[in-house]
């Protein structure tokens, strides 16, 4: 998981790199290179850290004047961040930038060893720039044959820059699963792994599909495949703003993404919801919908924790048999699928590795595949049988949020549909259901208000080591979300358990102080959630209560409450990710963590 | 496994029998009795439940004042636990207490039946007490004759202790296959199942050998062989203290269960299989097992682990689909649960309160319950539609370690039975597989021999305050138990990932010296598994590596390496559980843990 950006224009090209690497630190920021022609010979930079150390080097070693050249920001795979391992990677003639995973690097190496090579780095990207330099000396016709050669010789996931140093006013690219946009200027051309790289200079675009090439001057863009046959492409207009990518006055992308909630909330719900009905916008009819036997929801991190909502809910409301899964496990194991099945594929990127393997699967079975997904044209959605869109925004903090709510949200919406297609859920029930959801962005807003409650409470417990988090049923399912936001931030080791499985060996952690953060907006439940409260109460627990307003004198075993608005039990988990997520930003903040960029996390994997 | 006991003195011998049982209560609790020559009669009183309730009995009859005597206590193989099935067993002239299996007592039953003998109980034991009355009435010189015939009858392993009515100063002992002591006292000798039992009152032993029969007064014992001859005997003296001799000369009894887990695998498979054929013993025809749409199993803790195991082998080879569930979470969640669904509900000590009421829910939907238990005529087997014993004999230890290896043991049978019904599994595989899972012990055996080497790893770990273990596939199911595992007795909060999930969050607690627990037994999965680990190794990981001997140069990520013998990956992981369980174990030990009984957990789990 990494972005590549790349420039040949009339502009310092090293300025540009920097500026487009800046908007893609999202997608790893363990260190930065570019690689530029510099007085004719290309010249490569390249420094561990965020792209500051990469600027700062440039600037002590002097600022490239070249014009052409492509850049890389990082999220270590193979070898440890540190400056060799960092991208671009050199042949002789060659120079790489590679977001992804070379499966069969370990081949090539010993291939090209065999040959006389050697090698700098311990990275797979490495020995793809070694056999470019391979195939240019072996009997490729030119430059674009040594791709071309090249990529029928690799195996796996890769989206390339590539320069030669015998065209110094040209530059490659090139994709196969990982992401690749090519942006089309006035006298200039970009490469990006992602459109904020380029949307300062122009909002036309390329999307690249697998094995297209596309070679790039500050005049043109052709686009290839591995042939040499010219493909056409269709030019794309980019709508985002570019303010949306910036944190608008808050002082972190989290915060303001917490806070997006009630409106990304309404921008996904509201327009599927008319005179009471529910349109989702797919093609499915409502008897293809009535007709799915088995629901499998496959994701990962807290797009599965979405999952595991939504099966409570489909379960519940219209019985159908829905199994959720770990995409990097679904994928492997062989999983049981008929054509009448339903396959829901949730990530917010769209280019989770491991979910967008498991679709492919899914597909090869025959089972019918329903994405939801939050970036437009991203290959998840241009994939999926249909798709059902998360209108969240971009969304840049690394600890999702907003995506988050928007896949509950989208998660309702298809359990009341399914509901009414099974003919489980009356129309009546689904009216006064659709209503409730429709009012969730004001009850949203109203919790938003008591974020310096939850920072008051935060700061009670920023110094505690472990954590744990418990509920049963709804509760439990976002129990699951609120410690991982809170670990992934913050580095506490928390850790979810349904509460009455505590009892079955986990209990034997909780000692005197230990937080527990205990769930019980479930009426139905709350009497055994409070026995269960009392068990680590018994053991010593510092006991964080949520629970609704009005719940009553709880003193008896919670240090802490939280109340939330009265809901039906049924919403509960849309209202309680508030304070969750408050609750661990404010945690993550006091401990002086850099909140929006966790220590070895990216924002989309895009390996597996 | 049962414990017995027989004294003859001068002194109270209920007393002494009560105590020497409790000292063998950790070979079976689950009914006792005594049998006593009261006033020139025997008297015979026994209870189902502990030891406490005999005493309980014995006070309310009115103590028995004799001074000959035999007792025991019960683990239930033939007949639930009840008054009536409950030991010494009766003749008219003879009391029997028996440990082991009388593999021909249907045979000897019905020629007993024959001749116009009655049977009071279900046991195999009252078959040896009537053949004695037989042979005392037909044609036996005397009581020694009397036994040495019946001896010469029963085919099986047993210990016996015995008295005759004529012979109220004598006690007799003889044993094959199962344990035996002769206990030598001033004025005062003991028979007993082991040490412990007799170490109050004597050190002095003689260790029976297989058709020996010793022969006990107040004054002597004589040791003869089945034709009286007598046998000269070395006296043996204990060294043991008395609390190690319980544990069997094991420190602890979690340690004591884990080596005894290639016997345990042995007693659960081996009588299941029979000239390549799996016989389960349960009435469930294959034209049933064959129809089953949909399989949930329901557990807690480490059951739940053995059932996650369950899943995987059930799909792969019978293709049924098979939902796991939290028992606490499932009984109410309202779960869609079909008259054509199979519930398998797991539990050691078969009274689990979550798992026993999911298993009623289940019944009430008109599923057919299949228990998985260890304790025979416990809550869950007796309100099971069927029920698949597990023969671990009785775990002591807190941690369940022989339970979950057999429960494990259990789910192979059950996957490969069932894939056979379906006809997803053929004959000739099927046979294949069973060879396999039948030479398991032996392997189980030879990674016990490497016990030294995972303590010196323990050394090296157990100072860490956080642990993560991951996998891929099965390693991943086998990961979460080797967590529970550490977690629950060393207090080191451990945590189990997919390893291809873990960068979806939790890698950011990854640093220096993190120690990782990564598990790599299924080829198949072996390079992803490698790169998730290059993965941790990047951010500071202390690796510890599980995989197979010869897996080659691994010294690039892995800081420590456990190799276990080769296997078909399908069964890494009953081998891979031994380390993970002596790991746990070490690192408690070196904590200075209470080991067997754990901070804040029970046993079982009797309450929601």
């Amino acid at each position: 998981m990494c972005g590549i950006v790349g420039y040949v224009g009339r502009e310092n090209c090293a300025d540009l790199l920097i500026d487009g690497l800046s908007k893609l630190e999202y997608r790893g920021y363990d260190s930065a290179g570019v690689a530029i022609f510099d007085e004719g010979a290309i010249r490569v930079v390249k420094a561990q850290g965020r792209l500051a150390c990469l600027e700062e080097k440039l600037k002590s070693q002097g600022w490239p004047t070249g014009h052409c050249g492509i850049g890389h920001t990082r999220w270590a795979t193979h070898g440890v961040p540190s400056d060799v391992n960092s991208h671009p990677h050199c042949g002789k003639h060659t120079a790489v930038v590679h977001n992804g995973i070379i499966e069969n690097y370990i081949e090539i190496k010993e291939f090209l060893l065999g040959k006389g090579y050697t090698f700098q780095s311990q990275t797979d990207t490495e020995t793809v720039a070694k056999l470019l330099d391979y195939h240019l000396e072996n009997g490729a016709k030119d430059e674009f044959d040594a791709i071309s050669r090249t990529l029928r010789q690799v195996r796996g996931s890769y989206a390339l820059g590539i320069l030669f140093d015998s065209c110094p006013d040209k530059l490659f690219g090139v994709r196969k699963e990982s992401p690749l946009i090519v942006g089309l200027g006035e006298g200039e051309n970009f490469i990006a792994s992602d459109v904020p790289a380029i949307l300062k200079h122009t909002r036309n675009y390329y999307l690249l599909e697998e094995n297209e090439v596309a070679t790039l001057t500050a005049e043109g863009v052709t686009i290839t495949d591995l042939d040499g046959a010219p493909i056409e492409k269709e030019v794309l207009t980019a709508t985002w703003d570019i303010e949306a990518a910036e944190k608008g006055g808050y002082p972190h992308f989290m915060l303001k993404e917490i806070f997006e909630q009630p409106s990304a909330f309404s921008n996904t719900v509201s327009p599927r919801l008319r005179d009471g009905k529910i349109d989702l916008g797919i093609e499915l009819t409502d008897e293809q919908l009535k007709n799915f036997k088995q629901i499998h929801i496959v994701a990962c991190g807290t797009a599965m924790h979405a999952g595991i909502v939504g099966r409570y809910l489909i379960e519940k409301l219209a019985r159908i048999p829905v199994n959720v899964d770990v995409a990097s496990e679904f994928r492997y194991r062989d999983p049981i699928l008929n054509k009448e099945d339903l396959v829901i594929i949730i990530s917010q990127s769209g280019e989770t590795a491991d979910t967008l393997a498991a679709m492919r699967l899914a597909k090869k079975h025959g089972a019918h595949t329903l994405a939801v997904v939050n970036v437009v044209g991203s290959s998840i959605a241009r994939e999926a049988d249909s798709v059902l869109y998360t209108w969240a925004g971009p969304e840049i903090a690394v600890a999702s949020t907003k995506a988050y709510t928007v896949q509950l949200s989208v998660m309702y919406l298809l359990a009341f549909k399914l509901g009414l297609c099974k003919g489980t859920l009356s129309q009546a029930d689904a009216v006064a259901l659709i209503d409730e959801l429709a009012g969730i962005p004001v009850q949203l807003q109203s919790i938003l208000g008591h974020a310096e409650e939850y920072k008051a409470i935060a700061e009670k417990y920023c110094h505690a080591e472990d954590m744990f988090f418990i509920g049963r049923g709804l509760d439990y399912a976002l129990s699951q979300e609120g410690s991982l936001k809170l670990k992934e931030i913050s580095y506490i080791h928390s850790e979810a358990y349904a509460a009455g499985e505590l009892k079955h060996g986990t209990i034997s952690l909780i000692t005197d102080g230990v937080p527990v953060i205990a769930l019980a907006t479930q009426q139905r439940l709350c009497e055994k959630m409070v026995s269960n409260i009392k068990e680590v109460k018994a053991r010593g627990a510092d006991v964080l209560f949520i629970c609704y307003e009005g719940y009553g004198d709880c003193s008896e075993f919670a240090d802490s409450v939280i109340a939330l608005p009265q809901s039906n039990d049924l919403f509960a988990p849309l209202l309680s990710i508030i304070p969750m997520q408050l609750f661990a930003y404010y945690v993550a903040l006091l401990k002086g963590c850099d909140v929006d960029k966790p220590r070895n996390l990216a924002k989309s994997v895009t390996v597996e």
